[in-house]
C-alpha cells in the first residue's frame, strides 16, 4: 500500500528535510515516527526537499507499507510519535502511481519579510526581518522579467546538483500586508537556493541599492557565480506541491495559515 | 529621568512576567539588559503582569534612571543585551506623572484559538489548539452578557490577590479568520486568570458543552471556586494599554501583527 501525507513543520530545530547520518532531520524524524507506527522500517519520498531553517506548511510525502493501519494512525497515532515542531496534517492512500516528487507538477513557495523598524520577539526563526523600508511595488515589477521557462543559473547555488538550470517560472507576486511582505513563487520545480536567491536580489531592488532591471539583467548573464544576494532561510515556506486532480489529494487554504 | 518602553515577548520559555528568585522571568531579562545599558541597577513596573506561557504583544514598562542615554541605547542597545524572544519595540521618555500600571486607563488581551482537526507545527505554543469545531457566534453572544460593570468572582483564579472581583469589562468579540478563533477583550482590569476563564468558558459554549446563557449564570454566581474551565496560557496574548493621549505613546497596528 502506498500513502500520501501532508506534513506541517518549523526548520528551525532542524539540519533540514534530508535524512543525514550525524544530525536531526524532519525527514529523520518522521520516518522514525512512521517506523514505529508500522513496526517496520518506512523510508518517505517528498514534494521538495528544504534545507536548515526552511519550513513546511504543505510539504508532501509518500511511503509504502505492507502493515494495515487505519488513517488516523498515519494521523494521529504518528503525530504522538512526533516533536511538536512537526505534524502531519492529512493521510491519504494513493495509488502505485503516485510519487510526492515525480507526479508534482509545480511547487510553490513564500518567503516572508517582516519589514519594520525593530525585529519581532513573536516571529523570530519564523520571518526575515528586514529594517529598511521596502518598495514592494518595484519588487513586483521586477521580479516579472523572471517569468516563463528561463535557465535559472544565475539564481542557483554553486552546490547545485541539478544538470541544468532551465526551470519554468509559473508565478511571482510580491504584496504587501502591513508591516509584511510576501513573495509567492510557483514553478515546475526549482534549483538550489533559487527562492532564496531570488528573494534576496529583489530585496536589493526594494531597498533601492539595485534598479528594477537588475533582476533580469541577472538572469540574462546565466552565471551561477553571481547569486550572492542569497536571503536568510528562516524566511522561506514551502507552501504547496501541485498534483494532478485525479489523485484526490486533500487540499489546504494557503492565505489563512501563514503570516 | 522616566522612561517608557513598548516590550514584545513570546511566554514559552519563562515563568511569567514577574521577577522571581530562581526562575528565568521576562522582567528579570528586560532589567539585566536594561541595568547593562544604564550601567547601574534598573528596575521596570508594567501595565499588566502575565503568568507563564502568556505572550505579550504590547506590554507597556517604564523605568527611571539618572543615566542620559539616546533613545536608540533603549531600544537596538537593550535589545543586543536580550534573548531573540523578547524585543524593545520603542521607547519613549516621559514626565514623572506616568505610570505602567498606575496610569492605564484599559488593557486589552487576545486568546488566539486554531481550530482544525489536526494541531499546527508552526504555530506550536503561540495557539491554543481545538479539534472540535466552535460555533463563534454562539460565543460572541454568550459573551455579550459579562459586558459592563460586574464582580468576575467566576472567573476569578482562586489565588487571586486582589481585593474584590468588580470589573468593568469595554469589549468582547469573538470572530473568526478561517482556522482562527479569537477572542478580543478589554476591561480597565482583570483579575487573575479572567481572559483564561472566559475563554474556558466560551468554548465549552462554543462546543455545545453547555447552554448560550450560561457565561451570564455563572457571572450572576459570584462563586470563584466555580472558574474550572480555565484555558491554556498559550493561547494568550498582551495586546494593548490604554493610556491618556496626553502621554504620547506610540501606537502599534494590532490586527496586522498577530495570527
Amino acid at each position: 500500500m502506498r500513502w500520501a501525507l501532508g506534513v506541517e513543520y518549523v526548520g528551525t530545530a532542524y539540519c533540514g528535510w534530508q535524512r543525514q547520518a550525524h544530525c536531526d532531520s524532519v525527514q529523520g524524524r518522521l520516518e522514525q515516527a512512521l517506523s514505529y507506527i508500522a513496526q517496520s522500517s518506512i523510508e518517505v519520498h517528498c514534494a521538495g526537499r528544504t534545507d536548515a531553517g526552511v519550513h513546511g506548511f504543505g510539504q508532501v510525502v509518500h511511503f509504502d507499507t505492507d502493515k494495515s493501519r487505519p488513517t488516523s494512525a498515519w494521523v494521529q497515532g504518528v503525530n504522538t510519535q512526533l516533536p511538536r515542531d512537526i505534524r502531519v496534517v492529512w493521510a491519504h492512500q494513493v495509488d502505485q502511481g503516485f510519487h510526492a516528487r515525480f507526479s508534482a507538477q509545480a511547487r510553490q513557495y513564500r518567503y516572508v519579510i517582516y519589514n519594520r523598524q525593530q525585529p519581532s520577539a513573536l516571529l523570530h526563526g519564523r520571518v526575515h526581518w528586514e529594517r529598511h523600508r521596502l518598495d514592494e511595488h518595484m519588487m513586483h515589477c521586477a521580479g516579472q522579467a523572471l517569468l516563463g521557462e528561463q535557465d535559472f543559473s544565475s539564481f542557483r547555488a554553486a552546490q547545485c546538483q541539478a544538470q541544468h538550470g532551465r526551470r519554468e517560472l509559473q508565478l511571482l507576486n510580491v504584496s504587501r500586508y502591513g508591516d509584511f511582505v510576501h513573495l509567492d513563487i510557483k514553478a515546475n520545480a526549482f534549483v538550489h537556493h533559487m527562492v532564496r536567491n531570488i528573494a534576496g536580489t529583489l530585496m536589493q531592488i526594494g531597498r533601492g541599492e539595485k534598479p528594477a532591471d537588475w533582476a533580469g539583467e541577472l538572469l540574462a548573464m546565466q552565471d551561477r557565480t553571481l547569486a550572492y544576494a542569497t536571503a536568510p532561510a528562516e524566511g522561506l515556506y514551502f507552501v504547496k506541491a501541485f498534483y494532478a486532480e485525479s489523485f484526490s489529494l486533500p487540499q489546504l487554504p494557503v492565505n489563512e495559515v501563514l503570516w
